[in-house]
């Protein structure tokens, strides 16, 4: 009777609004039938819900708005839970503010291995998002047409242009705070790779064709230096630990292999999801559908291996770089629209979204 | 009796206000004779007449504005007619907000065979003009010289450098949801364009020396997909399809062609106009004499080729982009003077365009 | 007595506020001693006297100001003087505002030649100048070296990479509405400078290496077209036509030479002047010193070339770009800093400067 | 007792406030002990004292405020001190309005010896540094592969491309008003430099790698001419001149080899301090810690060089430019975050940081 009452809820055309969950959807487990509410705005209570921040469940949950209803944060901190929500007040706990006197070298040296003939502008925004986020230093290794591009478009930057041969050799020798890879590299020799992980043991971040080299030669996985970083979207999460039938399914299958593989996963999408080797899991609140566009991963990167190289853990680089990133690509849209939005607009927005956590803090000479 | 008052008006040097259309013009003919009042500003009454917005008429005209008198609209909506106007409404009508979980795929992947040695600035404005629309992805097929430029410029864009002789298999290979040949090309092979025509199937916008190529081997015209969006200036729709004495003419030939062989054509200038494979005609609302300035046109094709790329329908593609690369240019030059107004400056409105169609919309999580 | 009494006047230290004139200057002759009173101030009535234009008064001048004490316009009119003022007002008046169903053809095709390795910055500054001034299109022409910059900074700008030995017979070839030389060229063949003078008609200005040229070779004077345009600096005009000693005679010469050359020569400074083929002196009313800077210049030059393209006569085209490029300097100034104002900023003014003139006129559709 | 006091009061957990300095703190002396209060913010009377400044103090003295008490400025300017506050007061004194006749040439043409492969972006921000603090002209000489590089990101400078070998030649051609040496340069052969050194003997600035040759060369150091000035970061310092055990000694050795050399050092750190030739010493009141990125001495480099160009005697320039350098940091600070703040903003502030000095004074035509 009920999902027939639903059908026909459906059919009639007029704008549906849920209270706090579309009827017929799980809170926190995958919709067992079809027999759903298709809402055009779902007003949800205090917290967002596990089933509302899952892409299967968008189009029963139209536009989301948690309203707060005034229980007790006591209660939610008193529930144990594998799941947390980076909303502003969490960023700004992890928020480290800069102490007066330090130096460049306080906040590390940075290395990204980016760009290739074709892609090299992955390595222009993976540049700008790493000095943004606050990295001291940046080296970028870079192939040969790369060596008049980084200096013109990021002149902070240093820069070394080393065929993929020689650049293992290269890179290890630089003993850097924090070594990303991946943004706009194209495809990778899994020796190479392999290389830089049996030689590296400080933090790393993984992207893009990395990523799709780990998924080729699996057994390099097992080589990741604990507390390495992955970025992965959801098509290169499958290539790297196949598919699976639902997106409750995809967050504990990247929480099982965060544990099983001591490292941290960054699923990208709307609410990115980060896992960590302790296994828990950390939705993103930030965030819009204008970052929907080419480079906005790339950035993503550049800020991860920039708040790695100034000394922040993994997971808190995790948690902040895309709770800020997020909020970034937030402040972009609303000067800029979502359609008109690139990737570079988020480097622009990082500025605004520090001043936010910073803000509040007394500051002296 | 009539035709003397008017010469006499006319040589009085007091500046002329028109009511409606300045006495001697036909509201959608062309002028018989040329005893017709020159007004220095004409007030229309509720919807502009054809003959205002035809270039041969600006000297009668003077400067132009539509006034609201309160007739109904139903009456409007009920009158059958062919022409129409693409104002704000129609243009919010067009448009579709994003999904938030939506991510790049759902924005496509564009792709755009654009600039050559000596102009490939074309090029950054095309791809500029592409992202900005909202594509989710972008290759640009460059030549040579243009691998060092695209990455420094438009760093969010992919790129590959290949010769003509390749190009349309290396093009055809990539699948891509929407492709834009044109701006900053120069003299194009017919066998070239051919290939293209006969093995791509997808949406396509030809522009500047793609069209040159249309009307030096008129042969490849019939080969053209069934949607193609040609943008012509009148020169090149000269070139395409021969003289024509006035306007009127014109637009009855641009919609004849569409028709007949069942593709867009968008013909720029001051009110650019639409013409789809229905016979239906589109008279665009917004732009200014400060987007007659290089690359404007190349700007356009970018546009259009991101809209197609998102998935808007051809006709919905041409009438949108055509609204907002004029709304943007407006925006530019409110900023900026008409004068010193350059074809970069209308990708940079873009996103005010953009704001002002999605404002009024609820927006969730 | 005076004398004596100027001189402790000056030896007391105390600042000295001069009415309408330091005593001891003549107000339109050199002065014939140093018995003149240093003014910290000047405060002038009605009209800027010519003795206050000139740099070697400007130690006695100090800051002036001139006042509006009333006296009635008509006596100036009609007070017959071969010097000029060009204050916004004559601006407004030679400034013509863009017509709605123009394209970009109206504005015509601009050629510049500019650049050399070493200066190749010239070109940027001169092709942005032109464009943002409103030329249509632009072509410039620059050596090898810059075929990866024009279109990497200027994108709205066509170029060619043409060698200086085949540079008069391509240039020549283009059919250009108006033609820009000089900015960065470095040292100039006399016999190719003959070769475009020869058989170039139209709109021409000459700067920088091409006036040097001009004054290694005297002979070439008597061959520019009429109505050319020349723009030295102080010491550029030296070379051209010898020295003098003072502001009062540096003048008269420029006015002799234009008249007997028909030419029109911008001598550029504090207040840039321009003499005409008709005798007549034109002292520009803005600008400031944070101009005096490298490359605003090849900015000026590139706006009268872009004036020109676009039909404006040339002594409109000389009066209106210098006081529109030294209106945008004053704007830059007024956001910057004098000290900070780069050439660039000069270009990003004139949207502005462009702006102030065109305000108070109505536009329509 | 008191000792024990101290250990409690740091064991306690709450945040202390010191007055004028935490407690154990010597004001102009080393502490003796480790018996020091570490106070969360530091509220200090009128004043700031020399330990305040101490990098090795930071720790105690947590956020510093120097509040106005009212003492009279009198008492303050008659005890002698060789220790100085550069604030804003002194600043204004020390900057020096454009006069309004002035033409380029007044304000000098600086040359920078920048950039090699891999840090050509050093190049980049010391060119703009220097011509955005006010120099007429710059030259930059640069390597082969800076050619395409400086033109399209800074048109206003001219450059030159040489090698090593042939560069002092070359330079030394020039006829410079100002010389910069250093940022991005890489290693430096001695004999070079000497070459340099020997013959110029115009206004110099030595930074980055420029100084690690002279560490490398101490013999050279006796040949710098009279009135150089290098910039060293602790590091570079400690490398000239050797290791020190704390701040205060740092800050004596400064003095004392800038005495000995008869040169300017300027040391650069939270409060960057300058040593003159005759013995005394200057702290910097502006910067900040966002202010720790790459490229930000290279900002200063140009910034001094610019300023020695425009002749303003070394002590001012110094003086001058690091309180411009920091201001303009602090400006971009509160605009971007420290976080986020790139050496490239520095640049963009220095104009508003002019403005501040300049505001005030009374501008005529």
């Amino acid at each position: 009777l009920a999902a027939e009452w639903v059908k026909n809820l459906n059919a009639s055309g007029a704008p549906v609004v849920s209270i706090d969950l579309p009827s017929g959807l799980l809170a926190d487990a995958p919709t067992p039938g079809d027999a759903v509410v298709r809402a055009a705005y779902t007003l949800s209570f205090q917290q967002p819900k596990i089933a509302l921040l899952m892409p299967e469940n968008s189009g029963y949950c139209g536009r989301v708005q948690v309203l707060d209803i005034g229980l007790h944060q006591a209660f939610a901190n008193d529930t144990p839970s594998k799941y947390h929500w980076v909303g502003q007040a969490m960023a700004k706990g992890l928020y480290r503010p800069r102490l007066p006197f330090s130096h460049k070298g306080t906040y590390g040296h940075a290395a990204l291995v980016v760009g290739s003939d074709g892609m090299m502008g992955a390595a222009v925004l993976a540049a700008r998002g790493c000095l943004r986020s606050g990295a001291g230093k940046l080296t970028c290794y870079v192939p040969a047409c790369g060596g008049a591009i980084l200096p013109a478009t990021v002149p902070e930057a240093m820069y070394q242009t080393v065929g993929q041969n020689s650049l293992a050799a290269v890179v290890l020798q630089g003993a850097y705070n924090s070594l990303g890879i991946g943004p706009g590299i194209g495809p990778v020799q899994g020796n190479w790779l392999m290389a830089v992980l049996r030689q590296h043991s400080g933090p790393l971040v993984l992207d893009a064709d990395a990523l799709n080299c780990l998924a080729a030669h699996p057994s390099l996985l097992s080589q990741l230096p604990p507390g390495t970083i992955l970025t992965p979207h959801p098509k290169e999460l499958e290539r790297l630990f196949g598919p699976v039938s639902n997106g409750f399914l995809r967050v504990e299958q990247v929480l099982e292999q965060a544990q099983r593989l001591q490292i941290y996963i960054v699923l990208k999408g709307h609410h990115t999801f980060t896992a960590t080797p302790t296994g828990q899991g950390f939705f993103n609140s930030t965030g819009n559908a204008g970052m929907a566009t080419a480079g906005s991963g790339d950035v993503l990167t550049g800020c991860l291996t920039g708040l790695l190289a100034q000394g922040y853990p993994p997971e808190a680089a995790c948690l902040l770089g895309v709770y800020l990133h997020g909020r970034a690509g937030d402040i972009a849209a609303e000067q800029l629209s979502q359609e008109a939005l690139l990737a570079g607009d988020i480097v622009t927005g990082l500025g605004q979204a520090f001043k936010e956590l910073a803000s509040g803090r007394a500051l002296g000479m």
